[in-house]
């Protein structure tokens, strides 16, 4: 509630126009039901083309569909992440319109093809890290975003990651994604002058701790310009990415 | 502001007595700034005999000092915790009325002796934990509870510890302060079945690892009725005990 | 062996009452049995509605069968706890008389159902935190409590929490179960002035270290009040909320 | 070198304008010294505002002035981070233009203030926090950015935070700086829907592990649009914030 | 080869008892092969009952044969470690004489019964960590030790461990195994003068990190006498115990 | 791009004989295409005889198969690291030349069998090591190497090491693979003067963490002369021997 | 108090020749103050010649003299750990009669020299260990024990190791202190058959960890007959060592 | 002792020409004084032309120069590491001749110019990390070695790393220092076919983890032919690099 409208609700009760009882009605819930915060919720899915997203680990597919149903009521290219094929079996079952992205372990449900604004580019450093790659750039996808794909662009063959340069440095936001020593973001970072938003994978074996060395590694990139993420997170990179584009294009 | 007297303002704007613009004054700022939660500050300084605490490090004395002028205007027992000699010094020479408790490292501004109320006991595994225990005891106390302390009944030698068993019985929080192995909290539980709030402490060296090891016994306690805070936390512990003595003892 | 009986029961030898060989018979085990600890573990279970809880893992389905058989003879509400459908159904076909809490994990055998004293609100912060919470929740009833449950109420949707401040405001004691970052119980004991018992879950993934982000998170945390237990330990936040409440609530 | 000025140059050699030798005297170091990267770097400096900053700790104040002294020739606010009072005195007495500030530990050297763009939003958890937040604040500052500090707005009292709302929902970055438990950032980004970059402080002790707690939890945030930098990295967080709001403000 | 033999060779090459050739022969692998280190090897088996332990993990159940075949031409009481059912199978397929304590996970191969020497007693805090206590027991009642087990004597029922205090305070080492917060050691070293071998299980979940927590608890033991082997390695413990305990009884 | 040609380009340019536009676009590129990386990369297959090698976890049978066939086409000695039965079986069937190294999990696609030059030594500790020592040797063996293999010369029994010392001496570079305790390359490094590229495993349970302890250990080698690789990579640790091998055997 | 005492204690009761309140005043201390506890801690200074130790790191100077002076009145040999010159400089100012072992950072108070029983050797890897080693080896001495001490054995240069092998051999307790890869205990142990008590010391930098590399080294031993104690702990490895030896000398 | 000496002496035991106890005094001290390991001490020194360095921390000034004293005797380039100002000015007012690297923190205790063969390159990410660069550079220099130094070539500015491929790409070893994401040895490994050793260092704060995130991102790269040193261990690196370039070079 605005002071505009608190101050109008007033003048009504003073004028007699409104009883102290409505009003009373109206205001008591003001701490916390009316705050905004739940017209956020709202508007961003209108906003940004999709909901909250759906992590299936931990719920039975019976339980995806059940959400995804509820959400697509209201909402397109609702998402569900880390959907394994069992989860995908049980939405195709269900009847619901879907797309099954099945590298990055994503479902859209009630897909809706938009074209896409500015330019997230998403480079990978390794194929083992294209899942998560993907997953980022599926994403981005469906929130509206226009997105470019760098694959197998690692740090020990260079010529391969600066054959794309351009691309980088004309994208608003790029999401690099690497396992094992994690140093792609840092390199990344010292070609252009874009935010890059680093995603430590958990490929690797042994000393990679399950993705933790490349986590320590991008934290302390010798390059400004980067932040990072959870391990294995495409979805929260693509999230902030989009964020960021969509600013600069202006059509948030 | 509760609802009682937001419904007697707006029973007031209707009936003429107050003006829309002066329920506005004092109604605009509800959104947050009188939501509840500033109230329950207020209402927990009257009721606990004590403000928020005052924690010294990275503090300059002289802004330890502003800071305890600032909150002795509206509350008794103002805390400064870890407080060293220099801040003592400080302190001293400000005027501000007040006790340095030396071991514990506390300063309480304003001081106002009270009877303290229910029991809480303060257990010490060993003399190096004392600054902690001390710590947690004073302010207990300071916080209107009546405090028994049990100094160096460490596991390695029970029947110091079982000699006292009748006070930690007797007690409606059993504060259990140790390092090195972190033993006593769970010897304790297994003895009582009152609520123990378990402090590790950062007493020993190598392996310890500053107080993890201890902090890793405690959360792994086999009895029941053990919950943990930070290590070296007396003041937390604290806090929580007379959360739930002052509880027991209904004078909230 | 209390004062009294003890100097009765030497009232009585002097007196001849009692020969010098029978008071030696009972008091020769004084120093270990009858210490008072198992009376004690005989007046926790009579007072408290329940026995030591049985944790399975590592247990075979017939062994948790046979432990439960041989408490039931003396205690209701004998619990099971992380009980898996195996365990569940072998207690189903062993005849005893019990209730299965699927989402739980819970075996409740010779169930009994009170009416719950005082007041323990057990918060989650999201859906796949249910196990455990809903752990915490049925523990603390079968040991006598009044519980109310909020769901769903994590930091990132404050409007959730908010929704539900009452609740948690009127609480004796208040679990706070959240994974991830774990910010729930710093927020909560923000909010109110009750003891929040913290328990962080393994819900996560990467960073999150099977819970140890949200456990040290909360350990941490900024807001006095609040106490943590192991990861994903329903069982003994609701052990110790129980003994708050059932303190407060004058009953034990 | 950009292409123009290349294409340029070999026109003039084709044209007998420019000696072959000439050309070759100004490409021969363009394999590295003006493959791109640098003039990247050149660019940067006019475009922003700022050269690479001066990261003091392991320099003596004497080197530390001695490079500044060679930035500024090229750059104006040219920043020496993590710049103690003994440097700041080294450089005072060097009679190089500058500012320093001391809370933030920065020296700026041959200052030049200008109109900042766009917005971005500082946010500090507590008083202990802000030598990073301000770090971060006049960094952004420095970069050409329009900057709003909101202090003292930890999750523990929500009101102070949510009473600030309108400038974080502005603001095109948001910079989140927190230690102990870090839930600032996951509060912040469920209530706005614009990029927060969460930078954890080594504020705490004990199981704080000196900001990892705080990192961790963050890195773990249940609210999408999060990501992290490395502790106590204020610079790094104002430096990508700076690059976001440039690019929303079109004025790169 | 010990000095008097070296010497009665070399006289023998001297009078012409033996040719330079074959004292050559001798001779010529003894920086190695006749060290002393083989006949250690060959002596310990002799004396204590018992080859080098088969470790099975990563062994094929014939593997594990093959090699108790050879292992038992020479010695009695052959070891094999972490010997699940599938390898007991393999062993009673083989034919070879052996018996197999399931709980334990020992086979023991050609085994032969003897009188235990001396006194080893192994303390159990829990039931769950009876399959770790069971594998030190057997081991060294297999190497010739007399042992005595005390089950379920964890510290949050002490009177249960005092009650068997007699038993720890003849032995001539006492191995003490426990998980969670491992303080069974302390206590036990605490209440008796002899060498304790602490054994951390894995026993517990979440913050108890696989054992780690106990081990590290074991390792700060504020008792002295306290000495820590690898977790759930009941093999070393016992090991250690009979070399101490058959020093002692003076029959090795 | 060396500075002759760059010269001869330009001269070229001044003279007419290659347009201005040509000469652009042959330059524009030069920062990232023509460096000479991917040359490198062709060389090194044909000098060294193998090209990079596939490891498979994370890839299908099938992938592994495709990924194989297309690289035998240039390359001969062709390795898949890390090959379970079930990839083995996919390339048996594919009809592809090649060897399966079933302890060393290696196919080596396309094999040419070639003598080996200079000398490696690889030494195991233990016979559970053998997997990843096979995969050092077969690598050696495959990239031209002449390997001698040492095994089960854990620092347990000396003399089997001591036995061998001649080969560790005679050893262009020695590949030391241990777990557990990782105190092999110490002791070689002590006894010879050739580099020793040292490989943990994770060979051990409990406080081996999974090979950390090893690995620790082993970059805290009081012998210089150690050099370590990661947990279980004994393709990395004899691809390195072999550059080191290869180059004192001057066949580079 | 014992079975007989007790007995007799009744009888003399029902024989009035106790009244009923002189006993009552005897028994009702029983559980907890005459548990035997206290007589063993009195036992054990009487038997091995030397009081609890005093631990100085945490207390003043004044502190350690004056707790010193208290241990003196009943025993001989009373040791202060860890005492730096401060300290040292203290108790020589105090008039107590005492020796300083500066290496071993030890003060003996009272010091009675006897003749040293059985033996014990104490290895010391390197001589930045010898701090650790010779705080073992004094303490050991002052416990009544004939002590050896083998300097600089380190595994990197086994000969010096081989070269005392007889004096392990012979001794019925071995300590090992190593810092850096922890491999001593690990080679000793291989060579001879007598416990060996493995001490980590913080000896070392990097992945030295402060001794934790050391640590785990030593607990993943690959030869049976190690155990080990804290980091830099050679207090506690004295007190086993002795523990053990005076068993095994029969004198304890 | 090699096979012929050892036939020699026993021909001559059998000709008469050495007596019995003459031999016997030669070879009874066979299995560890003269195994061949004092040998190849003595051999190292004489061949590459230093003796053991000596690692200053821990020692006194005056003890460092008494040891570097002992060892000139016999040696030339004697090496005292991490030798801060004041053991420069101890050894300077020793009266030694000597070299003092303050950046390097080395003492060069009799100095002794020679050529050096071969090559090493030794790059350094940033200046930070000069100092252990330069420990390696120098350390090299004195056992013999041409050295190349390329600093400050990062990964977050390629152009300066691409700019000495030549250099690296001839290089018999490259050793590569980097902080922070040590990312540095994995972009090298991918552009040259030399063996690559990495040395992270402690440069950086926060999650850097006093080097360990560089220590883990070494150990983790992508590209082959990386093995990895101790953090900060500039000395273990060029040791081995120069035992890999003296190979080469065939001077051993």
């Amino acid at each position: 509630m605005d002071p505009d409208r608190l101050q109008a609700l007033l003048d009504d009760v003073a004028a007699g126009r409104v009883t102290a009882a409505d009003a009373f009605a109206r205001l008591r819930r003001l701490p916390y039901d009316d705050l905004g915060f739940a017209k956020v919720d709202t508007h961003r899915a209108l906003r940004a083309g999709g909901a909250e997203a759906v992590f299936c680990p931990g719920k039975t597919p019976a339980q995806v569909v059940e959400i995804l149903r509820a959400l697509v009521v209201d909402h397109v290219n609702v998402l569900a992440t880390r959907a394994d094929r069992e989860v995908a079996a049980a939405v195709a079952a269900s009847g619901l319109p879907h797309v099954y992205h099945a590298q990055a372990r994503l479902v859209v449900a009630r897909p809706e093809r938009r074209d896409g604004v500015g330019l997230i580019a998403v480079a990978a450093a390794g194929t083992a890290d294209l899942p998560v790659a993907e997953e980022a750039a599926v994403v981005a996808e469906s929130l509206g975003n226009r997105v470019e794909r760098v694959d197998d662009c690692g740090v020990a063959g260079l010529h391969r990651l600066l054959a794309h340069r351009e691309v980088f440095a004309e994208a608003n936001a790029v999401i690099a994604v690497a396992g094992m020593e994690g140093a792609l973001p840092s390199v990344l970072a010292g070609l252009i002058d874009r935010p890059v938003i680093a995603v430590p994978t958990s490929v690797g074996y042994g000393a990679s701790l399950n993705g933790l060395a490349a986590l320590l590694a991008m934290l302390n990139s010798c390059a400004p310009g980067v932040s990072v993420v959870n391990i294995d997170n495409g979805y929260g990179a693509a999230h902030q990415a989009s964020q960021i584009n969509r600013l600069v294009a202006k059509i948030r």
